[in-house]
């Protein structure tokens, strides 16, 4: 494959702008010309009138799209995976990882589509003698927003990238995608961009149904979501560059979903019994989670909650022995390496804070030397800026009198991705308010497992209260993420003929619909 | 009843403003005090403290409640529809068939909670001997989102205020609800909300589950609004009202969903061959539906549109006599009457409008004499002005060259409520590129049908895109309202006691749920 350093604008290449900027690893004599503003408009024109067309294939039509994706993505592997590792520095082994998850979400949307019951097709049929007025045919199923901007995620340069979550469940969905590069990789992004296009070429899919825009600066990221085409957003990243596109699209006439995915320390709260049972095991196996990946998985575990007691002791000593005995891990990129050092040295300094594990003053290249702090639980409950993220191997253990400081900790948690449990059935049933608050924290509630590892499945949320998301009504994870895009319409008094398949008496598409509420699969 | 012009905070009357206004009608004595923002904090304080417990009722307890309040609704209806008459102006039969269709609502969420099935429960089960990871149990289900601030409407006094639409679905979902009457009829809303008070007591709900506040001023509303713990939001009004909330809660550092249902001017295409064989009749049954209520529905239909014909201009004549005919009809509040009577004025100045009927000079009391206008297409399309809303009798006639000029119509029409369509087959399948393009528009396209009459059932949807709504992906009417206040959370790796009873791998509540993506009734 070929790279360029240019935008995609539906087929065409594009870079007018003298104005560019380079990555670092295997690409380097290529420069990436920042997306101008005229460019954005282009790639949201094409996308728009990709829509008109785009809106009405068939589940099976898109289904064979992405599955096309994955084959190009599969097929190419070897070489995305090796400017990837230039790019993110993040291994092998864990980048062909990636690799297969991002194909297999465009596959697992592609088995959404064809099976079909996603659009959530319910039909009340007419009662033409109802008195004292006949009841209307009324039926509803979800259909496409239009365009979506996507802006690619630094940590996950395939799977929250430009062929990732957002970009997959859009296109399922019916909608074009305008994704905008991350910066952190620009190489890899072109080289996945490109094979989006071609499969939509192999697939009869309109020309700008995917485009593709590079560029370090904030102008075009925010004239993409204020443009009035743009009907909804995914972002992955940091809270303070999800804010800022929040707060863009928030001055827009027109308010739209903007899906921002930012910050979260995923509290993991360590429960006695089985902290007297484990706690050294356990210590380990949680620092395990916190090194993972440099730290960098937005599950990491970044606040550790647990009640004073000698296994408490027993547990942060192994946890800490763990984080010591690991090798310095490269960060993605320079500005997230500056963000560590930047953040541990604010941790440091604030009250009551004592560091176990870490050197601040150490900075070689780009290598994340892991960091535990320690700080008693009436601290952190008076303190919200203790909540706030360390992106990359670092932890805060918070020290608790006993269960009903416990408790307290849970109550003044902000929103959060993740809340985790780890306890004995007898912690638990002892623990249910604690737990009961957790759920009402957090998108996904973990009993006993590390946060890190996110399964794409059905019943996954990987989403939660503010500040984890700016919506926590959704996930951007698991087959779910389709209804970031779509909204229901609803059709009165169709002729069976203009009805869209899925609402038709017959359901030629063997669909399970909802018929006076009831689920069937049968036809009317 | 006894009115007391208080504020309902939990069981406790509260009315420390001095500041207060009066209603019209049959109370005139009565003062309403407006709530402060101290007692705006103490409504959510007590709503946030009881959604700790509410959360946790189960469906059929919170059907039990909202079987209670349409109960109480029922048996004081001649005295409640009594005042309504009064503060709204509206008839007697009307409001008769508001307060069943609002004791409807109620039994319809009721019986939807009864059943079980909304909360969407899916189910992954874990396999321990995955490889090269195991698979984790994963499970999920809609849970409540939290304290609810409700604003009622002022063309509905029962079904889209205080006992209404946002009202039953957030009590359904598990919300406490903060409702902010509207001031067209503040006795009217202190009755209900003394009745839903009184329910939840005789059902053993949580004080605070249901708050009621007075008030004319914005402070307070902005305040509501913006409170911390307030979770989401749900008004229908002017666009003006709901911009101003929706901004106000822009402003908040933790974003939350805001669904304000404003304007909508449900445009309506009538298609030659209908036009051909049904001119007159059609022109009197749209007129008909223009003339409902004073033309105070949200779905009232403000812009019709045809093609230059013989035909059109029977159908046109046909309107305008039956409008000629129709007596003036009083409208709901002063302001209501007032913003008639100017956006008549401004919709009479605008470049192409001719006048057809109605004397804007006349303003006799608040009976609004009924109105029609007439614009060539072209004009119409170069004009966003003349898509503004008349809340009121009055409509404005599109008439286009040709079929294609109507195509262009449909193109640049803002986000509506309902678009509608008559025509006879052939002319559906004639414009079935129009057809396509209002789906794009309206939350409902309607055929061979006016848009007034809003069926409560499973399949509508009572929305769509800005400025009808703020919030295209939801209904406020319908079973599928309840998902307005409520978000998916993720249980991972439970112990089966401790999961709701929804997740439970015996399925104790008989519910329709999703296991490893397929639907089933089935136990595990």
């Amino acid at each position: 494959m070929q790279l360029t350093g240019k935008n995609l604008i539906g087929n065409k290449l594009s870079g007018i702008n003298p104005q560019s900027f380079k990555g670092h690893g295997g690409h380097s004599g290529i420069a990436f010309h920042e997306a101008t503003v005229g460019e954005v408009d282009q790639a949201v024109a094409i996308a728009h009138k990709a829509f008109g067309s785009y809106k009405n294939t068939s589940g099976v039509e898109r289904a064979i799209f992405l599955e096309r994706i994955a084959q190009l993505i599969d097929e190419s592997k070897g070489e995305l995976v090796a400017i990837a590792m230039t790019e993110s520095r993040l291994p092998e082994g864990r980048l062909m990882g990636e690799t297969g998850r991002t194909t297999g979400q465009l596959k697992l949307f592609a088995s959404l589509l064809r099976e079909g019951s996603w659009v959530n097709a319910m039909i009340d049929p007419a009662i033409p003698d109802r008195q004292p007025l006949p009841k209307p045919d009324v039926r509803q199923m979800q259909r496409p927003l239009g365009p979506v901007a996507v802006f690619g995620a630094s940590n996950f340069p395939f799977a929250f990238s430009t062929a990732g979550g957002d970009t997959a469940s859009a296109l399922a969905a019916g909608c074009p995608v305008v994704c905008k590069a991350h910066p952190g990789h620009p190489a890899t992004s072109e080289l996945v961009a490109s094979l989006i296009v071609q499969a939509a070429n192999d697939t009869g899919m309109p020309e700008g149904v995917f485009c593709h825009l590079q560029g370090e600066g904030y102008e075009a990221s925010v004239h993409l979501v204020s443009h009035p085409a743009i009907k909804a957003v995914g972002f992955t990243g940091s809270l303070g560059g999800g804010r800022a596109l929040f707060n863009a699209a928030a001055k827009r006439n027109e308010p739209i979903p903007v899906y921002a995915e930012m910050g979260s320390v995923n509290p993991v709260f360590v429960l006695p019994e089985i902290l007297e049972k484990e706690a050294t095991a356990l210590g380990q196996k949680l620092a395990g989670s916190n090194l993972m990946g440099a730290g960098q998985f937005c599950t990491n575990p970044g606040v550790i909650v647990a009640v004073k007691s000698k296994a408490q002791e027993q547990f942060t000593e192994a946890f800490k022995t763990a984080l010591e005995a690991a090798s310095a891990d490269n960060m993605l990129t320079d500005k997230v390496f500056s963000g560590y050092c930047s953040n541990l040295g604010k941790m440091a300094s604030l009250r009551g804070v004592t560091q176990l594990v870490g050197n601040l003053t150490a900075k070689e290249g780009v290598a994340a030397i892991p960091h535990m702090f320690q700080v008693e639980a009436s601290a952190f409950i008076n303190n919200p800026d203790l909540q706030e993220e360390v992106f990359g191997p670092s932890s805060l253990h918070v020290v608790a009198d006993n269960a009903a400081q416990m408790k307290q900790v849970s109550d003044i948690l902000h929103g959060q991705l993740t809340a985790s449990v780890w306890g004995t059935e007898k912690d638990m049933k002892g623990h249910s308010e604690l737990i009961g608050t957790l759920e009402s924290k957090a998108g996904r509630v973990i009993f006993n497992a590390p946060p890190t590892g996110v399964e794409v499945t059905y019943a996954m949320v990987h989403g939660g209260p503010y500040p984890a998301t700016t919506d926590s009504r959704s996930t951007s994870v698991g087959t779910n993420a389709i209804y970031r895009f779509t909204r229901a319409v609803c059709y009165q008094g169709y002729h069976q003929a203009l009805l869209p398949e899925a609402l038709q008496d017959a359901n030629p598409l063997s669909i399970t619909r909802k018929v006076n509420g009831q689920f069937t699969d049968k036809a009317l």
